[in-house]
């Protein structure tokens, strides 16, 4: 594609903003007839999808892309099944637009409410996922948002297709097909120039690796919820019940190595070391972590390197877990709060005063006592689908459902008053 | 003041986050207390204000400052009782830090709650309101945050004096004096850098004129809340009641003319504009309100000025209102939604349907039914005191009381849970 990327961003924002307005005021059973049918189509026209997916992974095996993103990329008729299905379970989701709360009396007579209402026109930048494309449209549909979409290059015909199918869907309902649009061009220049889009874009939701979110973050001039990096530590304390701790790390580290609620990080009372760390060394062992620690826990382990420095502030998505000793609880939060980044912490332990310390002063998105970090999701703390995990404080923190993707307005009913 | 700017705002920044570790767990009855020693020492340290301000006034008389701005940098006794009154205010307000709330049970057995937690250092620019210093100082102390302030050169002898009492207050009651910092540097290339610390700042408020607003918005790199400007519309509609109609437009466009909740605008429907203009500018002219009309508005009254298109996106902050006629309520609607600041709009009516659809349908932080849209604002809504009216959508809309400078986080209880 060529021409100039402010001209054909301009386009794509003032008709994002048009549709936004409609959405606005669109009957909940209206929008949920939409996500049926965009699942329906989904599947009567896998063919279409399943076509333009081939020409994506032919055009990945021959730059040769690696592995896991060729995993991620490339579709069946089953992970089409789950996206048809994750928009029917949108449909089945409260819609939270138009509910009014905390309405009340003023001693003048004013009766005063909170309104929820849409934000009006989100973007997203994606990587090589195409699954993402209709996930990101429900959520963003359902609370009345207009959704502008970038993916990744590599799968560029495939979100053609998904999208394509999923305007047809909302013509054929009446509401305006730009309720969702894919910026097809795939220049750099007009990634960057969609992130400076904040005359129309009212959020900006990066979805993939470190980098990508560092750079939107650093870029945008639209505001941005920040999600997904996960440096995330458990801290066994003094009096843990070792064979919990032990299920826990194993858990945390090892049931899914590449994801952001993954732990990353031991801390370990050093009076629990010695009953702890060979028994969590063997467990660990079945599969293959390799354990960096520091000189205190390396007394009791067999086959542990040195960690350095650096290893304390890395979420290495990896089978590797650092490992750092602490005198007490104060110390363990204060090395937490120090290197996390805001996602998932946990404590084992036994002890009430520490327990509820920790929920207190641990400065992240979600704080555990005696269970796994890879719980923080949006299903597993029932909000159904997510857009993302944000672990920033604005707006929205942790798991974001529905709710993170409206703001609300206060509405005032009156009987002539006026301010004296 | 000499010296490199991030130098200066680098330890500023830091010693912020230092005091905010600690006010984040500072408990409720020892942060009430400060606030009430802070009220007192205002009032038994007036002195040391008084002559600080004197010096301020003298420096803006020589300047030529113009009357009305020298009129909000000049304190008396009385305007510092109002401050340490501010602060006893805030000091009975409810505490929003550590509430939970949400909590329930999943199937697995793990109760989640969201507990509410500061947001840890928030900036604050404003203009030449000595007293914006205690008041901002009250709210972000009393929510747990630590407090960096940035105001007019032309107050900064008397902020230097208000904030070295609340210091010495602080440090009184053994915590951190950097709970409250002022930045003391007046050159603008510090406050460009100011808006640049996103490493130690998580929230920018800026309090003041558009202008200001508008270079904090596309300057700053922190989280900024958009505050105050507006361009107020009241709408009657062809129902309305003649009598309340005057009383609400005369009371919004002239009970205050410089604050961003006056209205500016009037949107009349075409079939009232018969019984209203003309009693309208009766009523207005006691005023000397100027109108700027368009023409079938002009048709019905004696003395208006033709508008021009500029009018409908003009905040006058004046004893100015333009007038907008139009054929139905959708009209006004669609005009309203182009031309609005997203603060405050009102519809005067009597007609049921038209009272839900404005409601519904108008994006602002307002939304008015037959009241003053003058009631927009943190003490009529029965918030106590207000930092900022928001204009903006993402974290906190309208009138911002003690829950907008929070966050939350996921506190989750388990019993040894893991992800299968």
């Amino acid at each position: 594609m060529n021409g100039n990327p402010d001209l054909y961003l301009e386009t794509i924002g003032k008709n994002a903003k048009e549709a936004s307005v409609i959405l606005m005021k669109t009957q909940t059973s209206l929008k949920n007839r939409v996500l049926q049918d965009a699942a329906d189509a989904l599947i009567s026209r896998s063919s279409e999808i399943l076509e333009a997916n081939a020409l994506d992974r032919d055009a990945a095996r021959k730059s040769g892309m690696a592995e896991g993103l060729y995993d991620r990329l490339a579709l069946t008729e089953e992970r089409i099944r789950g996206m048809a299905e994750g928009l029917r379970e949108i449909a089945l989701l409260e819609d939270p637009i138009g509910s009014v709360s905390e309405m009340k009396k003023r001693p003048n007579g004013l009766i005063i409410g909170k309104m929820t209402v849409p934000l009006g026109v989100i973007g997203v930048i994606y990587e090589a996922r195409p699954n993402v494309t209709s996930d990101v449209f429900g959520l963003c549909f359902k609370t009345g948002n207009a959704a502008v979409l970038k993916g990744g290059s590599d799968a560029l015909q495939s979100n053609i297709a998904v999208t394509n199918i999923i305007r047809s869907v909302l013509e054929a309902n009446g509401l305006p097909m730009d309720s969702l649009q894919l910026i097809e061009d795939t220049r750099r220049e007009t990634t960057r120039a969609f992130m400076h889009l904040d005359r129309y874009i009212d959020l900006l939701i990066p979805r993939g690796g470190a980098g990508l979110i560092r750079t939107v973050v650093k870029e945008s001039t639209i505001p941005v919820i920040e999600t997904g990096t996960g440096n995330c530590h458990i801290y066994v304390d003094e009096s843990a019940d070792i064979g919990m701790a032990v299920n826990i790390i194993f858990n945390a580290k090892t049931q899914r190595i590449g994801v952001c609620n993954a732990a990353e990080s031991l801390v370990v009372h050093e009076k629990i070391r010695e009953k702890l760390l060979p028994a969590l060394e063997e467990k660990l062992k079945t599969k293959n972590v390799e354990l960096r620690a520091d000189e205190p826990a390396r007394e009791y382990l067999q086959d542990a390197k040195c960690a350095v420095p650096e290893d304390w502030g890395t979420e290495y998505l990896d089978y590797i877990l650092s490992i750092k000793t602490v005198a007490d609880i104060g110390e363990a939060i204060r090395h937490i709060n120090r290197y996390n980044t805001g996602h998932s912490e946990c404590i084992v332990t036994s002890d009430y005063a520490n327990a509820q310390r920790f929920l207190r002063e641990i400065d992240a998105a979600a704080v555990y006592v005696n269970a796994s970090t890879r719980f923080t999701d949006g299903n597993e703390f029932g909000f159904g689908a997510e857009i993302g995990i944000s672990t920033q404080k604005m707006h929205a923190r942790g798991p974001m459902g529905l709710p993170a993707l409206t703001s609300y307005k206060y509405i005032i009913y009156g009987e002539g008053q006026i301010r004296e």
